[in-house]
């Protein structure tokens, strides 16, 4: 018999030879394949499982099977009554090699393993985390050698896991000091970016979490992740309540202004909101929140300057400065967070004054700059950031719509929320309108809608609402391209003052559709045009190859209907597609991916800024933009889809694609 | 009228040729010369004064005078007006070169320059402290430009004083936002170690000043520093409030391991009360503690362990492990301490379990790690530690002495106090003795001498008058060679149980020398002498050339009597002296010169630790070193001096020297 073997592992397809004897995770190493290891080959963690493959190997090299492993071992009869172990697997660190052999490393075993999200549309993304935990068993001091504890785990360290460098802050060392006389000499430490123990349990400890917070100005919105799988293990969402001292941001920021404690009383208010956050995440997945390690955070800069605690006042006037626009690290426990208590916060930069950390994430997440087709990432809320470009080069603007699209200042308008409207179709002959309202699955002229949505009621019109019945009051000539309500001798249109509404539902509650509400949709529309169009001038280009929409409205509304509107420029509707919360998506991405940090840091100072109001040409693009499109003219693509035989699928249904990989829908 | 002309400094001796019109700082800048300024040429800070020099200098090569400078300017009268210039001075922002000249610049505009310490016994320090204070006008941001205002002070920093990649903390992202608004885009920023931006103030602020602290186990003493000038502006010390909770260190480290709560509770006090010294220091500076901004720290390891919060129990009992065995950097605010709210706490590295960062305070003082000749450093407390060495080898060690030096385990024992017996003479014929108590500068034959005590009395005997009352025992004969007490009918000699005693002071207290004394003195004296001896056997040397006796009882006691008893090893008398507070003078060095850090960690990591309880030798040591010596066989150089006329003077009052300049007295 051979004294070495032939090894295989998949999927990696990496090769080597090994003596009688070796352990399939030294062969691993040796070999350089990526099989975890958290306990450092002590039988403990279990994350070294591999199956041992059977059948022959391509070119009759090998013919495999756990046959030529050694016996399965009490140590892993142990784990498997324990923890449980599949029959088809072994334990890397004991199983030994002893004749040639096809191995294969599931992904769970795997270090920097890819996986697909299920709570967060990120795909594809590679877990190699900020934060890991090692398990170390650290000498004990002899009065020969008078080394400190701290110095010996570092010894430890670089030792069991080839880790040089490492620091403790000074109140670590006391923990450690702590930890290895309760863990007799073992204990597992939290490596933050391969530079310092951040904490540290008696003996092995395996749980280490991490949260990413996407803080909107209506919504904060957290999912909780385990940081070695990447695994969401919950999510979760609550308003911000910050609403109490103003509903859109400026006021808020007038709030701070006017009031000598407004700014403690923002910060506390959303910081506490935070902390409540963390707790219902944690209970959601049944973990502790000190075992809550690392979090990121994006928002727009005015959530993200109130948060931190910086001054919000330069953000409500020209010129509009940051307090910084690099990316934040502090620790969770200055923002009154309750986590782990050295869990370190990272904030994404803020791009500028009006363009935020939510932005940097969404540009993260949607990663325009990493392919060659122009993309035009388009984020709607209270104003809307526009992000033009590609691998070459890549803008930024912020473009002044005003809360219109969020449903303020419509007279009907409201917030997504059930009972408002989010759909509508008008009979382009009758003039008569059907809808659909959030909450509710059948359009108003189904025989059981009114039974159906007699809890919910009809309250209002939500952003997309608004725009599909802009849009459909267009298309059904009510209004002109000038945005003028003309008269109809139909009774859905009817003199208002010296005006004319659109009468949408006329159950218990009335709703019109008025001509101030056209205006300020058409306002809306022409800024978020001029917008996207200043851009194309700075890049030069007359067309984008994709739109994507991000953020709550940007994925509710009909990219066809955004098109008719003019809210975004001409683009094959093929790829007009929701980026979902892109924004959020980006802080997770953060949370995972150590490397996508200097990613996108590097992304933000290279960004070119665009301040939409010192460019003449913002105006000249707004004014233009005013207009409802002449279809034949502005959007050739769309002219001979624009009267759709059913409603479209909303394109949020539609899976989003990261990166270099394909949709799979 | 030549455009260019020859200028020289002084005492650099740099020169160079400048055109007509440059002003002096741009010229120092130019050719490398030390000239201070901390407002970067804004004629704010007045740093750069210079002495323009009359008279020829060295061959002929100009003529100098105050005429070859542009004229007297409105802002130098200014300055003067605001803050007083020497009218031979002239402001190097300003006066602008027109002729050759020679120009002097004086000691407090050297931005490296040398004191001599007053306060504190440390000559001839490179004043080059962590922390600088730099004034930088920045550029406020715009429309077109939508920087950061943390990135345009950096960028600031740059431009104007050249300093690259530095950082900022989030919280100081926040005050550099308010600083900036507040001193309409002027501040002076403290900058510590060159990289990170630690304080900011509106407009030009020249206060930034450093304490150096010695936490012993009996006083806490500290000097407040402007940390510009080096100048010592205050000192001040205190009873260390944990001697409630035990007398000498083992008993506090008893307390912790008794009581719950005794850890708290000892760190609690001894952070109080540097946090009460810290006021009392900037107090009698005249200074507010939120300009103290650096901060450094020497103690033995329990201080250490106890004020950093660490674990004290295992310095209790083998292996005597560590904490940590590096320095330890960490925010003031951390301790606890009233600072400015950044300020930074260095604390100086510990060697071993016995020998801490006080010992590693004396060796950065007294620097033996820096010249050939072997010297024994000696710092006495409850314990001694012994550190032997030069420039090629260092080997430390602590002592098992006991407190007998301090005066415990002494029947008349006292602490170092007014009203302690500190000098003692016995005559050899008479018996009759002669002393001097702390406090009143006559001896005790001297008529005046009752009067003079009468407020202090006479209240026992402190470290350095046991040394000399054992010694003048020994050397008159009431002492034999192996420490007991002999009858010599005398009726100074009196029985004591089955043993005698010595009358030292029949006065309204009588103070007696028992055998128990002279026992407890061997047992100390062998102890240190036999540390002392190990390290000379690891060394391989059977001689010192220089004793350094540091601590307040070595500040204090009498060399040749050190010798008489065997306190340390032979050596010519002219080489055993002083070293004062060394460990103090440490703590003062590290605050004053960045480069002392490194280099203090540096030898700390190199010296040889060595155990005394497990060297067999020390053992065999201590017992031959409990015999009083044997003067003509173990002390040739000592023997012809021993009898001495008058009492020498204490070593205490000569001057010490550090590195490689020569004593001076």
């Amino acid at each position: 018999m051979a004294t070495d073997h032939a090894v295989v592992f998949t999927p990696s397809g990496k090769r080597g030879r090994v003596t009688t004897g070796t352990t399939i995770l030294t062969a691993a190493r040796q070999m350089g394949v990526d099989l975890d290891s958290v306990c450092g080959g002590r039988s403990i963690c279990g994350r070294c499982q591999v199956e041992p493959m059977e059948g022959e190997f391509s070119k009759h090299e090998l013919t495999s099977s756990n046959a030529h492993l050694s016996e399965f071992t009490k140590t892993e009869l142990e784990f498997d009554a324990k923890k449980g172990l599949d029959p088809k697997r072994r334990l890397g660190c004991v199983a030994e090699i002893c004749g040639d052999i096809l191995l294969d490393v599931p992904p769970e075993s795997q270090v920097h393993r890819q996986v697909v999200r299920k709570l967060v549309e990120v795909d594809n993304l590679v877990i190699d985390p900020v934060l890991v935990l090692r398990y170390v068993e650290v000498r004990q001091g002899s009065m020969e050698d008078p080394s400190g504890d701290s110095e010996r785990l570092l010894e430890a360290l670089t030792e069991q896991w080839d880790l040089t460098g490492i620091s403790l802050s000074p109140a670590m060392v006391g923990e450690v000091q702590a930890a290895l006389r309760a863990g007799k000499w073992s204990v597992t430490v939290a490596v933050r970016d391969g530079a310092e123990v951040v904490a540290v349990w008696p003996g092995f400890h395996e749980d280490a979490f991490g949260v990413a917070i996407d803080v909107g100005s209506t919504t904060i919105a957290g999912h909780l992740c385990d940081l070695a799988s990447g695994e969401a293990l919950a999510s979760a969402g609550r308003a911000n309540p910050q609403i109490r001292f103003g509903e859109d941001l400026m006021s808020r920021v007038s709030y701070v202004m006017i009031n000598p404690d407004g700014a403690v009383a923002l910060t506390t208010a959303v910081r506490e909101a935070l902390a409540e956050l963390i707790d219902e995440l944690a209970a959601g997945a049944g973990v502790g929140v000190d075992n809550v390690l690392e979090l990121t955070i994006v928002g727009n800069p005015v959530m993200h300057h109130l948060l931190l605690g910086y001054d919000s006042q330069p953000l409500g006037e020209a010129p509009f400065a940051l307090a910084t626009d690099r990316a934040i690290q502090i620790p969770a426990r200055e923002l009154d967070l309750r986590t782990h208590h050295n869990a370190q916060v990272y904030v994404l930069p803020c791009i500028a004054g009006h363009v935020g950390a939510d932005t940097a994430g969404a540009i993260l997440s949607e990663s325009p700059h990493k392919d060659s087709p122009v993309m035009l990432l388009v984020d709607i809320g209270t104003n809307a950031e526009v992000v033009l470009g590609n691998q070459d080069r890549l803008l930024a603007a912020s473009s002044p719509t005003g809360p219109a699209f969020e449903g303020a200042q419509i007279s009907s308008g409201q917030r997504a929320a059930p009972g408002a409207i989010e759909r509508v179709r008008i009979d382009k002959d009758t003039l008569e309108s059907k809808f659909k309202v959030i909450g509710c699955d059948l359009w108003s002229d189904d025989p059981d809608f009114s039974d159906a949505i007699s809890d919910i009621g009809i309250t209002g019109i939500c952003g997309s609402g608004i725009i599909e019945a802009v849009a459909e009051m267009f298309l059904a000539k009510v209004i002109t391209s000038d945005g003028r309500i003309v008269d109809h001798l139909s009774n859905r249109v009817v003199a208002d003052d010296r005006t004319f509404q659109y009468l949408l539902s006329d159950g218990d509650r009335k709703i019109y559709v008025t001509q101030n509400d056209v205006r300020a949709i058409q306002l809306a529309k022409a800024a978020l045009y001029a917008g996207g169009r200043l851009l194309m001038d700075h890049l030069g280009v007359d067309q984008v190859d994709q739109i994507r929409l991000a953020g709550a409205f940007g994925s509710h509304i009909d990219a066809t209907y955004a098109m008719v509107l003019g809210l975004i420029p001409d683009c094959d509707s093929s790829q007009v597609t929701s980026a979902g919360n892109a924004a959020g998506a980006g802080a997770m991405i953060a949370l995972l991916n150590r490397a996508s940090r200097a990613e996108i840091e590097e992304v933000v100072r290279k960004v070119e800024k665009i301040e939409t109001a010192i460019e003449p040409a913002f105006q000249t693009h707004f004014v233009e933009a005013m207009a409802l499109p002449h279809l034949t003219a502005s959007f050739p693509n769309l002219s001979k889809k624009i009267i759709l035989p059913e409603p479209t699928q909303p394109v949020a249904t539609r899976r989003r694609r990261r990166r270099d990989t394909q949709e799979n829908t």
